[in-house]
């Protein structure tokens, strides 16, 4: 089968409104309304580095869909499109069908058009860009934090990674565990409603150490973090009791939560968001004029975080 | 060194005007004049694929770079970002430093801004997505081609499919075959000036007689080729001579020329062009009602053009 008819076949889906011109020409056109900025980032998702050799490709789809999503949804953005870079290591009808079928639900679940793709020969890997647009000066950003302000985090946090500890290890994550890893669920209506209420936000790949780091880096600020306050899952919290290791929810990354600062006086607009949506929504520290992140208790060991190189 | 750092040190170059947000955020933020669409494309160059092993830096970025650019000039767009994946084996101090100056080059030669980008490590592999504009409706088609208009090719082709050739044979090709297969350099400049000029116009990628049939394909029509008229080098010539082999230029692939159509009474246009660029630009054939691409005389093998799985 030759790159025309894997794409047509495979990835040539009906396209959005916004898409004047999708897949089979030298680019996709695309219309934008006016006054909108766009928002774009991309990320790649390396077999066993990002996701464990045995992964399915049905979540291999929702996962290199998701953390892509994510990054729209920690400024805000609207989804509206993305390009797909495959490569695969040979033809494999079956794992392209359940592949596609899972990144078309997901997707369709956020409105957003595959506008173009490139698939090639070699080790799996899978490159996904979004698109997504934001009204002007309205996006979140890292750079906004204000001295005062709340921290919160969405839904709970060191799911992903104790499961990709355990797996690790040979032990095998339970349903819910396995689920945050695998097919973490973008916090895009989050994002979208946060506009106007919060200051800054990004969303937690890295973990909060790190990431909550560039929102104090950008943002020219510090922070203190209440340990007590971290919203854990029952079994990240069992963990904890055990082994006394919190970077694992620290430094751990994988949660694509968001994680975000908001004004005293705005505060009551989360608790409302919180039962709007229906997400959990938890302080768990505030933003301090001294540059630093302090935590409430000494860490036994430093968490570093993961080095890509 | 961390993925930030390192993005900081070789890739988070001074930033164009309509890039309201480049690296260092969730997303990158854009703004878009009105009546503009955005035309964009997504290329990966994996190792020992799209180039040899031994390929520099320098010519892997211009490749990497040059092969996207030239899909936004087979549709006449105007470069405006791009965002850059790159997976790379190890951390290279030199290698990174020459990878993103080259990078840097092209990208300022043609205006176009590095908006984003992830880096990972694995097998060395490099996707670009690269965003251009073109005002509302005058994007250069593939489907547009209309029976009597004349075929264009610009400059020579099958140069780089020769030094390809010669390297797998451990020949060391000449150095202007070899600047053609490691830098080739897009048409940007020629398909912004074909806009109310051509019917239809493709980047040559896979060689003549794939990318010419996408054109026929896409606009229901057919076409003659006079093989005698195909605009090629000395030495392309030369060993056609010897072999008769014309599946090098009619299906080699990565020439990165742009082949457009052109109704008669436009000819003029052309040449007048062919003029003001210093870039040659010949008609090879013309556009049939008859489905079919026909060559002046009966090829002794099939060409097949290269088959990505």
């Amino acid at each position: 089968m030759n790159e025309f008819n894997l794409i047509e076949k495979y990835f040539n889906w009906t396209k959005l409104d916004s898409t004047t011109l999708g897949i089979g020409d030298d680019c996709a056109l695309v219309s934008i309304e006016p006054n909108n900025r766009l928002a774009t980032s991309v990320d790649t998702l390396i077999e066993g580095v990002h996701f464990p050799e045995n992964t399915s490709p049905a979540d291999i789809a929702h996962k290199a869909l998701g953390v892509n999503l994510s990054d729209l949804a920690a400024m805000g953005a609207t989804p509206k499109y993305f390009t797909l870079a495959l490569t695969l290591p040979a033809y494999d009808q079956s794992w392209l069908e359940e592949f596609s079928a899972s990144l078309k639900t997901l997707a369709n679940q956020y409105k957003i058009d595959l506008i173009g793709g490139d698939t090639t020969k070699g080790a799996l890997s899978i490159t996904i860009n979004v698109t997504g647009v934001v009204t002007q000066n309205q996006a979140l950003l890292r750079s906004s934090a204000r001295v005062g302000d709340l921290i919160f985090v969405s839904n709970t946090i060191g799911d992903a990674a104790l499961a990709w500890q355990q797996l690790q290890q040979d032990i095998k994550p339970s349903q819910q565990l396995l689920k945050q890893f695998n097919t973490p669920n973008p916090q895009v209506i989050l994002g979208q409603a946060l506009l106007g209420v919060a200051n800054a936000c990004i969303d937690l790949s890295d973990g909060l150490d790190q990431d909550l780091g560039h929102i104090l880096k950008h943002s020219g600020v510090g922070a203190k973090i209440n340990l007590a306050d971290l919203p854990l899952s029952e079994e990240v919290a069992e963990y904890i009791l055990k082994t006394n290791d919190w970077c694992l929810p620290l430094a751990g990354g994988d949660d694509y939560q968001l994680c975000f600062t908001v004004a005293q006086d705005k505060v009551s607009e989360v608790k409302a968001l919180e039962k709007e949506l229906g997400i959990q929504l938890n302080s768990i520290g505030f933003i301090t004029k001294d540059i630093g992140l302090e935590y409430s208790k000494r860490l036994d060991q430093a968490c570093s975080a993961y080095q890509h190189f």
